[in-house]
């Protein structure tokens, strides 16, 4: 029995049922994800298996490190074929881990390789994926298009100047902008004051007519969700003109004066967003580039990050009630780094519904180290005991790969077993009527409503 | 096959034989509650299944926001049965939500209702509810003995008359008082000052003796347990006097000095407790109220609460040695809202035992958003892991609604369950002399004993 | 069937296999306890079956103590076998807590028996086992020998004269010492002053050589290990040699100050661990003796220690960046009391990985409270999830006790059956080529050769 076939993650007999009657051969909405809108719209061909698997995924760099594998290995100067087989060598050891499950549905999906990826096959699965990849059907607008996507939602800067979603404005598949602020709103990272100045802004206001333009100008080229990403929100009332005055002249600031700059500042992103009907993620609880010594010498988003644990529940809560006062709460999707915290977001929705979408407030799906079987299942648990699982707006790739669609597959093959396994259970009832609406919409349609796409 | 049948929420074989020999039919104490004694002294006659199931249930309330639907259908000037159908729309998509399962067990064992409730059947219910509720045998003492209660502890102000408990003393069924000083030790909360006023104290130490006085009235009612619901245990030494006397005279206080008047109040109950027999609740880790634009409108517990998650272990634990080193610390039964706390809380438990009671100090079962299967399966499970679950006093409803009795039920399952499955396992012996003993403990006779009824 | 047969914990099919094929005879390397090297180095024979099982178990008396058990039955002057029996009353009603499974695999695995110990049969048992326990082959270093034990490694002070371990070279089995100087580092706890005095220090300087000259002579007997045990690891700057002044002057430190001095002495240690080829054991998250009254009484472990909830995650991160930027990180193993934090640290291994050894960044197994079924398996698949389960060093006993090694085997029981499950269930391929190593290193092989033993 190869490793990925019909049944591959699902041990429920309704579950089965399920993703096959229902979840398979659904279209896919990726509303959050990191691809490059340049790569598609100059649709990218990607030189061999390396290019495609390993060059840009910190997830398996990470993994490498782990396995005790020379960095020359992973992001050094050795040759890429090298760099595929130390690859092989960890990844037939990963039991267990979601990026063991990930690469065989990726060979299987995209390549049609049902053996397991070890280091005496590497140089037989080099080839193979290798004359795939010069093949035409391999590009990324090819991928996007075999994999059945409908949407997808980059990350973009503020000061992007989204050519290339305007450029994709004729691709039949919808390519749209997210404002992610981050870089604008952590006013203590490196770099703020240099990003300040770009925007031209003298003062916070001018700062913040600066985003408003911004998010407007988004929204003109098809922006439906924004994105920050923060290590808790903060809720800190103050002067925010003053700190920022006070940052540009170069002195340091408190804790608190930051936290603020940053309350200021998201609350009027959030008033904004309100206002424009854009979606507002909130991305908590990632600790970045904990080893200094690798930061210096590869930079940020190379595989040292993780998980934070801050208390999160107040100033989250103080945070959403002010806009909510003001009937200025946009439709928001809480993520958190931490599944400590899943309890808490779980209840912190059922604090701020209305009736502007079914689960107004969303308890985002498995964030990052989160993306795996049991993360997965304890968020969509956490959402079921807690608030309702079946207004949950489902899966996104939050990745910078092009065959990452497959977890998709995945997210829905769990969810199918987890709501399958209630009912095998005599916990729900067997009724096709119910459970083809909450499968169906879980998988694709609650996202398509909730977003307006 | 119907939802409710002899084997719902019973996987485990043993389960299902500890659940009919020694669970079922045993008596129900519930110590803990928020029933009307007003409502049970009048024997009250509910005028239709929105009274019975809707009108006080923010629990209901709060899945219908999620589900989207206007506030006039919730709490609004609909029409009763309107809110009735818009609460069916709702129920019948709250797969894995414990609503879901307390409806229908509810429905089945009171109203013999098979049916799922959906859009389509609400009038069908509606109706045969309706037809029942305007029998005799539905008031509010009728349901309480049908469903074997035993012992029913009410949650009561300290400056309750407590009429209504004594008009009761002649009722079959005992309904006791629960002495819950909230208002009084919350200094910082909105009506603390009136409040300090109707009981006449001048000087904390005149409140400490009013105190005193209340909690013997209350234990001359028959009160056997106090209640004290707080973000976090404080444990915090200084002038209590002081800031009661600041506080009072209209000065702000500051953290520190509203923990130092907590704590000097929450001792001298806790002395008092231990003298008078009374065994204390601490209920841990709610936020209430996050919005304040839906507080402005609906007021306290109309479904705007969530779970905090604040550091608690330090000073829970010096609050408690306090009273230890004293030797007046009474029986304490620890309840948390944040299952991040169940390790916490089940090794704390095992600091401060002694000889008054197997288990002087409680792991209480998964309280408000962890009531529910994987909540209360979680707390059973870090009590057995880190405690004796064999002296766990087991369940309590901690509800407004008179047919909530099914939760025992719903305990009962899922406990044999549990337990059943480790015996499946063969990782405790099918041994019905030691397994009966546990199950009937967990049911009833641990708390019999341990409250003293 | 009696509870401990062939399948005991094993569920899955190939969990069976893989425990029957590749794990059961495996010797075993205790590479982290608390026995007594005198005890070993003099052969030490047991009085009873009381000295054996309950002289030094808090484990033991905690449970007795939740059990209501008067602690003259505990640590009091009851007789010994009135404690044997206190004890059995207790055992037999410890459904779901590892202390039944870990009683009943020591009186199967020591002595043959196979009943549940309880009161009816305490006069039996002890009977057999006081006269087995009379034979030669009970003896200390008998229980270690037929136990297939290679190494163990001891926990002691850099003040200790290692005189056992250097009498027990001849030993068939290594002993070796751990580094752990914990009355060193923790110099706000009771006795710190004394024992600076006793290292001869006058400064900080010379404090920092008394550790170097203290580590390389443990190393020189044998010591592969160091050990610390904090509430949280630390990570402040400031003049650590001004707090040391400070206090050796009888005057207060703050917590800050606290945590200066206790960074600059366990960064120190960690160069030289690094220097030296020592590992570095981090063991976070206890608050101990937190009864006042019990610890006046009886003094520290004896059973009055629970677990802490502090943030970990910023100040452990900056804490290993600081040893890593100057690649002067040791392999290090990280232990967490609560299991809240098995994401943090799940995700902290990643970040400071090298080419020292596979995961060179060890995550501890289920430590103290956790060392259970649940709390082992979710340590393994936070473990797999985030990083390399197949690297993992895998068990240790930290107990003071002779036939703790039954934990060994319950664990190896317990990991064949979570990596078996995930192969019945089709997520991992049924290869025993691959799942052999997996097996057969966390078992065994990793612990070698990342200790070097």
């Amino acid at each position: 029995m190869n490793l990925i076939n019909d049944n591959f993650m699902l041990v429920s007999k309704t579950g089965r049922r399920l993703y096959d009657k229902y979840a398979k051969n659904l279209p896919i909405i990726d509303y959050h994800c990191h691809l490059s809108p340049k790569q598609i719209a100059e649709d990218y061909k990607f030189k061999n298996a390396y290019d495609l698997f390993l060059s840009g995924d910190h997830y398996k760099w990470r993994q490498m490190r782990s396995n005790g594998i020379d960095e020359k290995y992973i992001t050094g100067d050795a040759d890429e074929f090298e760099k595929f087989v130390a690859f092989a060598k960890t990844h037939c050891r990963l039991i267990g881990n979601p990026l063991f499950h990930w690469t065989q549905l990726e060979l299987k999906r995209y390549f049609d390789i049902d053996d397991i990826l070890c280091e005496k096959n590497a140089k037989e699965i080099w080839d193979i994926c290798n004359e795939k990849l010069a093949q035409a059907d391999f590009s990324a607008k090819k991928l996007i298009i075999r994999s059945n996507v409908k949407v997808i939602c980059t990350t973009d800067d503020p000061l992007d100047t989204l050519e290339y979603h305007k450029a994709l404005a004729d691709f039949s598949i919808k390519v749209l902008p997210t404002f992610r602020p981050d870089r604008l709103v952590e006013i203590n990272k490196d770099g703020w004051r240099e990003y300040i100045e770009k925007t031209g802004a003298k003062s916070f206001c001018e700062l913040l007519s600066f985003i408003t333009e911004k998010i407007e100008y988004f929204v003109s080229v098809g922006c439906k969700v924004s994105d920050h990403g923060v290590d808790y929100v903060p809720y800190e009332e103050g002067d925010a003109e003053a700190v920022f005055a006070k940052k540009l002249n170069g002195e340091d600031i408190t804790e608190r004066e930051r936290d603020i700059f940053r309350t200021a500042v998201m609350l009027h992103c959030g008033r904004e967003y309100a206002r424009l009907g854009v979606a507002m993620q909130l991305h908590m609880g990632a600790i970045r580039n904990n080893s200094r010594r690798m930061f210096e010498r590869l930079g940020a988003d190379t595989g040292f990050d993780s998980i934070g644990d801050y208390p999160i529940a107040e100033k989250l809560s103080a945070f959403m009630s002010a806009l909510d006062y003001e009937n200025k709460l946009p439709r928001t999707v809480l993520y958190t780094l931490n599944p400590k915290d899943n309890y808490v977001l779980g209840t912190m929705l059922g604090n701020f519904q209305g009736t502007e979408a079914r689960g107004k407030i969303q308890f985002g799906s498995g964030w990052w180290f989160n993306d795996q079987r049991d993360g997965m299942q304890e968020q969509m648990k956490a959402l079921a005991n807690l608030g309702m699982l079946a207004n949950f707006v489902g899966m996104l790739t939050d990745s910078r790969s092009f065959v990452s669609y497959t977890r998709h597959e995945y997210f829905r093959r769990i969810m199918c077993n987890l709501i399958g396994g209630w009912v095998d259970a005599g916990e729900f009832p067997d009724d096709d009527e119910l459970l083809s609406g909450i499968v169906e919409g879980i998988c694709y349609y609650n996202a398509k409503e909730y977003f307006g796409f």
